[in-house]
């Protein structure tokens, strides 16, 4: 079943203990969709500037990813993001960020998404989101994601958009944010009352946890012993759950929780080089090969 | 097959949120012991002071743990620490540590417990973790804790002790420390040259991995609404791996990962309740019970 999703598609200029990089290619929708294209295929709905380099599109392209949705703003510049990492991955300092096309992008989808029954919203304004949400007419699964932004200056909408989410991506700190509830568990039963009945709490290297109906799954990262790049990383992991879901045509507990690992690996492939590096090009042989490695480092 | 553990058994006055307890029965082979009595017999190596009350020593004794290698100091007091945790539960406030009796303790350990086969070396100056060691004739297993203060001020002996530990256990923290490397299987593979075959790095709340000989294993903690006092978790787990390591007279790779779950299983019991409020009044059937929920929460 194919999925539809709406994000960005941008461009960071990024300092790593490993190197800088100008320029390159990420975004929401760019390493959600990588992610999920091994699983089912994807439609994305964003906005680039007129500068935006054509080999990124063809990349994404020959991924099969579909590319009607991508408004190319006449004369406009692509979103950018300038930042650095240090060593701990985390917390990245901002040296610069030009919305540029990205400000009061009003997303209108193509008629042929509009049947689309797997919908993504990646980190966003709670209230585009919306908007594009209301342009689709049956969605099976309503997935969406946010940051700590939108849970403290838009709350109210992302309250109303949550009544219509199936399946809700957050972090640890935003779950606790969001519910004012430090115990893990507990603010993920909050939030399951506030419409979504499937939580993923993301934990970074420490793996991730599944809320779904009474049932609760816990799983570790894999192990890496490089990472050279942790931007996407949370991206391409919904894409690999969302892509699974949609290729398994199912919802349940047992089906959430595979679609988790496969979202693991490919958040794994995500960090092992910037951009798009690894994730770009790899086969569907190795991420068989990489879940058989997770399966040997997890099982007991 | 019996165990041999050499520790602290001491008394704690803890405030953390949910209230406060002065002197209670706390100590790194109280919670070892009390976590490894369901699998194997224990026998302890520690000293009290004469206040030290008897109906802690009671309590152990019912346990079937061991204390003829429990030293009464005529007239001592016994080891106290005064704390406070805040709700993060890391990092706890020092308020008072009372070394008392602890200080200059010379552990001679009893002629029946010479011919131990697995021995547990609870956190301590590895001077004196040597000494215990050397009473001991042929064991089968060595394993062995340690904190940051040893490493930073007794590194030398830290390291001649390591060359004969079989399964060594230490915190995230503590394995980049002693090896100066920020990437976990990095630092595990270092730590693993300088004698322990089998590393076990302690995560807390994020669970813990394994290192064994060149293979890798990662499993999350379990996830609890309810956490008193964290207070001997660490100990606690050990005493489960240990436990069922002499039950099953293995130290294979899958053992070692069956033993690991059971450590973490008698982990969560310390933490439930103050001092071993919850670890002391189990049965097995609540341990079987909970490594149910376990393979539960994690299996995919």
């Amino acid at each position: 079943m194919s999925i539809l999703t709406f994000g960005t598609v941008a461009l960071d200029t990024l300092k790593t203990p490993f190197g800088r990089r100008k320029d390159v290619l990420v975004g929401s929708a760019t390493y959600f969709s990588v992610g999920a294209c091994f699983f089912s295929p994807v439609s994305v709905i964003a906005v680039v500037g007129e500068d935006f380099p054509e080999k990124h599109l063809e990349f994404l392209k020959k991924k099969g990813v579909d590319l009607k949705g991508i408004t190319v703003v006449k004369g406009g510049s692509s979103f950018r993001w300038e930042g650095e990492y240090g060593w701990d991955f985390d917390n990245p300092k901002t040296i610069a960020t030009h919305l540029n096309v990205l400000s009061g992008f009003n997303p209108k989808i193509p008629e042929a998404y509009k049947k689309k029954k797997f919908v993504f919203l990646a980190n966003g304004d709670p209230e585009i989101q919306k908007r594009v949400l209301e342009q689709v007419s049956h969605p099976k699964l309503i997935a969406c994601d946010t940051m700590n932004y939108w849970i403290s200056n838009t709350r109210k909408s992302l309250l109303m958009l949550l009544k219509k989410v199936h399946l809700f991506f957050l972090n640890e700190g935003e779950a606790r944010q969001l519910t004012g509830e430090g115990n893990i568990v507990k603010a993920a039963r909050a939030i399951q009352k506030m419409g979504p009945k499937n939580i993923i709490i993301k934990k970074g290297e420490h793996g991730s946890l599944l809320f779904s109906g009474k049932s609760a799954f816990s799983t570790p990262a894999y192990l890496l012993e490089t990472l050279y790049d942790p931007t996407g990383a949370g991206d391409a992991f919904a894409g690999g759950v969302i892509g699974y879901l949609a290729q398994e045509k199912k919802l349940d507990d047992v089906t959430l929780r595979k679609a988790i690992i496969r979202g693991t690996v490919m958040a794994t492939f995500a960090v092992e080089d910037f951009s798009l590096g690894r994730l770009g090009s790899i086969a569907k042989k190795d991420i068989a090969k990489r879940l058989q490695e997770y399966k040997k480092l997890t099982c007991f």
